[in-house]
């Protein structure tokens, strides 16, 4: 609980936001970002100004803030041919993060609404690296969603042994490291995906040294799962591009499937499609929305 | 859950809000609203569109949506002497609601925003009949607050020798009627308000018929408490304008202060002030502020 300022003043006292500071508000899957047109990083965004967009009820509101600004104005660490855009991705409490499946496919989408780009494939500057963006469909007016693939690296696999209980079951799970950890595992025979509480973290045994993000799957149909995810250190989501990808992958293998034809993901939040480049790397699509455009008067 | 639609579209379908409808967000003491402004009646406002605004992931988000409207455009019944403006308040699902002391600060300071009030102290038209509304101060570059209070009507107080069971105490409760029902108690000495664990619904006995909000509360100095609240069917919440009244008077009933001085009351929002009209009216006032103005792209 926040201390309360004296009567008078609601929001605590923190860096001004630049005010009329344009943003817009878009989501891929129900995981929703604020984003920055900001070409040439003429926009100071501090920890506390990230935060202060982000709080669902005294700012804007999202599950992270992303900067769209020119690599070279980005103030980053980059290779001189780097892409000329950086995704500056931060999370709500305005700590940095390296990367996000959703996120990433949503400022493909914003660059390409602002004009900035006008290419249907194009690289993206992003703390983890490249990565290569595809817009697939723009909107229309039936359906007002982008629809974005993005290249989200090689998935690595492993069988340990690791289970997870859930649902009184101990399931065997597969690790796969999608640049972070997850365990996922298949649900048996008459647990409904609909009917696990998830409010505490399953337990894992052994419990991986940093933690894992933790996907619960059950088949739906060919090369179709859906499945429920508990992110590590945030709890369950309605979304996780790094957990579909990674639930993807474990469901092929489980399937005997290499055919590199696409899985169909759904999660809480929407249904995401992953497929495999001929070179390996694992690809997220679906809808990416910019929902709102405003400005601030903070 | 919802259920997915299939890949490509990842918000459910439903009636489309009119593209490029202008909005606003505001809050009060962290309750937030989407504000609409629809001096003529316009806006056809169905519960599905309260409930895709109000979406705080897909959508605009708050935790209601207020559409200021002239009584007259309103649709809605009202005596022929009514107030020229209509808070036409919904809650987040987008089920109507009579009142909310935050929405109806949050809306004066809208009114007043949009020019179509000059008046410092003007009546408004609600579900709950006519709330006079009087903006205190206007937002300044130090402090982009409006400062709004409002009439709450008059308490009803009643002591039924009911008790909450909270931290391992039985402690006797002040049931306060502000329109809705309040359950009101003193932490003891030793039990800090910060410490309490709401995730759960405190047990009252006997329970209300149709249940209750229920106020925990310590003193903090001379005529200042501090108090977290557990509303009716929602939970824990930052802040509860009728619950911040009912405190307040029970505060004053339990310390024999009968000067018709305002009290504080810290929430976990921010903070409030609560008064007494010469009529005997309890009074609501506090911070108000308009965060942001945007257009739909949905």
């Amino acid at each position: 609980m926040s201390t309360p300022a004296p009567h008078g003043r609601s929001t605590p006292a923190g860096p001004r936001l630049p005010e009329g500071l344009r943003f817009s508000k878009g989501h891929g899957t129900r995981n929703d970002f604020v984003l920055l047109d900001d070409p040439d990083g003429a926009i100071d965004l501090d920890s506390a100004a990230v935060a202060a967009l982000a709080d669902r009820r005294s700012g804007v509101g999202g599950d992270g803030v992303i900067r769209a600004v020119r690599t070279r104005a980005a103030g980053v660490d980059a290779p001189a041919d780097a892409p000329e855009w950086f995704m500056d991705y931060r999370n709500a409490d305005g700590s940095i993060a390296e990367m996000c499946g959703n996120g990433v496919r949503v400022v493909a989408a914003f660059l390409r609404r602002e004009g900035h780009v006008r290419e249907d494939r194009f690289p993206l500057w992003t703390r983890a690296g490249v990565r290569t963006v595809e817009v697939l469909a723009d909107p229309t007016p039936e359906e007002p969603a982008w629809r974005v693939r993005v290249g989200m690296g090689e998935a690595g696999i492993s069988r340990t042994g690791r289970t997870v209980h859930v649902a009184g079951h101990d399931l065997e799970v597969t690790d796969v490291d999608m640049g972070n950890p997850h365990a996922v595992a298949f649900l048996p025979e008459g647990v409904a995906l609909e009917d696990l509480d998830l409010t505490h973290r399953p337990g894992l045994s052994p419990e991986p040294e940093h933690g894992a993000n933790i996907e619960l799957v059950v088949t739906r149909g060919e090369r179709h799962v859906a499945m429920r995810v508990h992110e590590r250190g945030v709890g369950e989501t309605e979304s996780c591009g790094t957990g579909v990808a990674a639930t993807a992958v474990a469901a092929a293998l489980r399937a005997g499937d290499d055919s590199r034809l696409p899985w169909r993901v759904d999660v809480p939040g929407g249904s995401l499609e992953v497929g495999w480049t001929d070179q390996g790397e694992v690809t997220l699509a679906g809808a990416a929305e910019i929902v709102a455009d405003g400005t601030l008067l903070l």
